[in-house]
């Protein structure tokens, strides 16, 4: 094929709807449980709980993601991942996802390819695949992902569970996102592990099954900052949550970094958001192993850090 | 309450984003379906078939639907139809909607409310209700809906299903959104029903589950034309479609619509897209009470009209 027949050297405007749906489709390979994948109405996938557990999420270029920081494989990744975090979250496992996809016309088909390959390949990580979607033009580029679950028999792991005298814990550490992002705004190359997480989160799928086997009374993914999801678990469930500061895990490298740039880590560990781990309460006796136990629930209202009312930055918003 | 404090005369910027979901889902009646609804990680929404059947759709601002033609409220009704037909088409019945926005934070909290109620009315119409969603910034409105849908222990409808002998039919009349988006274009007050039937497509809900279980072999809704997506089912299904142009029905709106612009209405009957009514083959003796014959199914590929191919408009292409 000479280049200039190579669609891969287009735009999306050149190749056209089908054709890219075609490229984003042909060839992929489905687990069994879906039974009828994209290209027709709508797909058929197995819910074999006799429940799905459903979520979204928008992500719109220059709010969500920066292309200039993010590959487009990065930012299909992120994407799913962090759909696929709340249906982790609900103790669920991840049975399939659908794209929407609005770009401007001029978008290069091989952004388009690493756009897509980067959807599939968090969609596989997590034990699914993507069974459809839509793409149509647009000033920029925006992602819609939907995500579906199946509970395997089990209740859902609500926010509203939580009960004075369980504990509080986390699946992994947070801050790690917040960090990276502080490097990238910083021009700082020095630790590109901190900076791809906060390109890519990649939390354990497993985690979200293994807390609701465990009995976790509440849970939620970390999006907006452990204080900011404390807060949730806290207002649904009406108790009090107890944070200690010293039991939060910093790894070493976002150490260095608050170094670096001059910030107490634990405000990156406490309020940074999309590490997308997983917040959970549990039975004091409970907690899964490789969970990490960071505070209590009493009766009360609120969030509280060393009994204090936190006063670090504020959460992710929207507008 | 004084003006200054009601969030209705506000924008979205001022309400922030947990406010306007609040206002898009407090006090909102769901179907006992409906185990968890908005305001945890993920919905449940009960699958009592043990498949579900999920589709997606993106709607633009000025590529999808022009706020200068149709209200907030018509927008949300026409978003949630789309994708409702969508499930009617795989003869399942609609069970949940997920509902993502970007939208201006200048935009006024009586719009979104207006596109809210539309979104729920038209959920509700269909039998349903909205059990999730995201809001975010963004330089336009952005709308991606997502619906779910139950088989009811039947096998889904396909595309591919369609066998020599058996004949093409429709659910409903088509052109009817094309002759109003006409006379939009041109200015014309003329037939109000045509402009409605443009902004807000109504077809039954039920239509899809009733042609489903009266064997429909193949099926589709008619979004980009009855010969566009006729040429789905014949392209899918490896067979020739012939309608016959005497039997397509052309309603007396429609017909005089197309006097007074001087449009053959044919052309908008076989190549307007949006009314969403349902295209589906049957056996011979199986087509559905109320819905009309227009053509049958034979050996070959491609689509005719009266055993010519169709030389009229284009269907919507999406870039």
């Amino acid at each position: 094929m000479s280049q200039a027949d190579d669609p891969a050297t287009g735009t999306v405007g050149d190749l056209g709807e089908f054709a890219l749906i075609g490229r984003a489709t042909a060839g992929r390979i489905h687990p069994p449980s879906v039974a009828i994948g994209p290209g027709d109405d709508a797909a058929v996938i197995a819910a074999p709980d006799s429940r799905v557990v459903v979520t979204t999420d928008m992500l719109v270029e220059g709010r969500h993601f920066r292309l200039d920081w993010s590959s487009h494989h990065d930012v299909g990744r992120k994407a799913i991942a962090q759909n696929a975090a709340d249906i982790a979250a609900m103790g669920a496992r991840c049975t399939g996802f659908l794209v929407s996809m609005s770009c401007p016309s001029t978008t290069a088909v091989s952004d388009v390819d690493a756009l897509t390959a980067g959807l599939w390949a968090e969609a596989t990580r997590v034990g699914a695949s993507i069974v459809g979607g839509d793409v149509t033009g647009g000033d920029r580029l925006v992602l819609s992902i939907t995500a579906l679950g199946d509970l395997e028999g089990r209740p859902p792991v609500l926010r509203s569970g939580a009960r004075p005298g369980d504990v509080l814990a986390l699946s992994g550490p947070t801050g790690r996102s917040a960090a990276g992002w502080a490097l990238y705004e910083a021009g700082s190359a020095t630790y590109p592990d901190l900076l791809a997480a906060h390109r890519v989160p990649t939390p354990d799928p497993a985690d979200g099954p293994a807390a609701a086997r465990a009995g976790a009374s509440s849970m939620c993914d970390v999006s907006d900052g452990v204080i900011g999801d404390a807060g949730h678990l806290s207002a649904m469930s009406a108790v009090r949550l107890d944070i200690s500061a010293a039991d939060m895990e910093i790894p070493e490298d976002v150490v260095q970094a608050g170094i670096e740039l001059g910030v107490d880590p634990l405000h990156w560990a406490l309020g940074g958001g999309e590490d997308h781990v997983l917040l959970a309460t549990f039975a004091s006796d409970d907690v899964p192993t490789g969970w990490r136990r960071i505070g209590s629930v009493s009766a009360g209202t609120g969030v509280t850090v060393d009994g204090v009312r936190w006063e670090g930055p504020a959460a992710w918003t929207s507008f």
